[in-house]
């Protein structure tokens, strides 16, 4: 049995405490936040404190808090040489105070407050300063499902970064199909099963090997067509961007 | 039941020639391409010809080859006001040859050789010049599983655009991930829940709402060490402009 204190009230935070509340070989000693008012509603479950001085003995201190504030929460803990864990994928993790057992326990995945979480889903990177803390940290993450991968801090921060490009930007291009077919009436909802099979195309296929359409094919006329219809000077810097970058990664087709 | 000529031998055609093959009540007369090496090992299911004079009667003639050739191929035909439709996103109706009845089959999926496809995953985008083209189009359609949309000509080059935003463009930001996570020997693996996650997010959250990170929270200090991270201008020219292009739909957050 391995237990753990919360620290934090966010998406991340609520995802993992129904996660390993319902996991077998893990007790949640107490849920701590500063701001207790929107997790009153567990206090059935779990303890909930917002005073630190309270705070138990755990095997596992989950910091699942914003970036800036990890350094300074960590100072606060009223104990040392305990195992205490960030969850942050661009945070050093000597960002937490030296005189806790250091590790990151970073799960690679989106969440939102709306959509429920399957944890065998969520791939839990693991860093650690000293590697005997790693096997803990690694039973955590598989009593709730999830695969696990020991990283290294530039691992861990490219990870992130990568993470940025496939989920926040790919987001953003859909948010930009919507508003071209919604421009001119035509649904988006005719987009949707074109962006899940983009997507599932590159489970199993390299993202190289799927790529398909007008930049690729190096097909002036249709690129040419599709500038002339795009009204919003920003969108067209995208597509000529990203037409470059496509060009570049399949270099020019000779005619 | 439905008769039909598919004309072409790529991949939509090929795919066609599978869903109709297995359809109950359309029947392919004849597969037709000018080259019909890649297509000969179907000759036990269809009668493939490469010689126009020898094309038999059908209900509908369908044109799967690539844009530039349809107009060309559409005057060959050697019949008139037979109903003949093309399956491109972006060339107009009016360049099939106007002794025909003019209609199109715009299929709305990323196709590949590798792939199996579902078509009641493959919503056919149909727009016809007189009206009375339409019904027979959609019955087509829905032999094959596919969903249905009226469409008119606007709608279709903004939707084939859309498509090149949310598949084309997002299979490169995927593209950029894997450049990113193998030059620290991450592995790309890692992101694949959260690419499947991020395009599955919007089947029911529209876009706008489904955004998170970074450039949506407004957080300089993480967008800044990313663009110290990334090696590649190009890659940083794409950060700033995504970047720039989530800010600007979701507003500056007022601090």
């Amino acid at each position: 049995m391995i237990s753990v204190v919360i620290l934090g009230s966010g998406n991340v935070a609520t995802h993992l405490f129904k996660a390993f509340n319902k996991a077998e070989n893990v007790v949640i000693n107490q849920w701590y936040s500063r701001n207790i008012s929107t997790i009153t509603s567990y206090n059935k479950e779990v303890e909930i404190i917002d005073d630190l001085s309270l705070i138990k003995d755990a095997d596992v201190y989950i910091l699942a808090i914003s970036d800036d504030a990890i350094s300074e929460l960590s100072t606060q803990l009223p104990f040392e040489d305990k195992l205490v864990l960030h969850t942050s994928g661009s945070v050093s993790v000597y960002d937490i105070d030296k005189k806790h057992k250091r590790g990151v326990f970073y799960p690679l995945q989106t969440f939102s407050k709306e959509a429920e979480i399957d944890f065998a889903n969520v791939p839990i990177c693991i860093e650690t300063i000293d590697k005997k803390c790693a096997p803990i940290i690694k039973d955590l993450a598989l009593s709730i499902g999830s695969p696990t991968k020991r990283v290294n801090s530039d691992q861990r921060k490219v990870l992130h970064l990568a993470a940025v490009f496939v989920n926040n930007f790919t987001n953003q291009l859909y948010r930009i199909g919507h508003e071209i077919t919604e421009s001119q009436g035509a649904e988006f909802d005719l987009l949707k099963p074109l962006i899940l099979e983009t997507a599932k195309k590159v489970q199993d296929l390299s993202p190289y090997k799927a790529q398909t359409g007008p930049a690729k094919r190096h097909d002036k006329k249709t690129i040419r067509k599709h500038l002339k219809l795009l009204e919003d000077q920003h969108h067209k810097d995208i597509y000529q961007l990203l037409t470059t970058s496509i060009k570049h990664t399949h270099g020019r087709k000779k005619l």
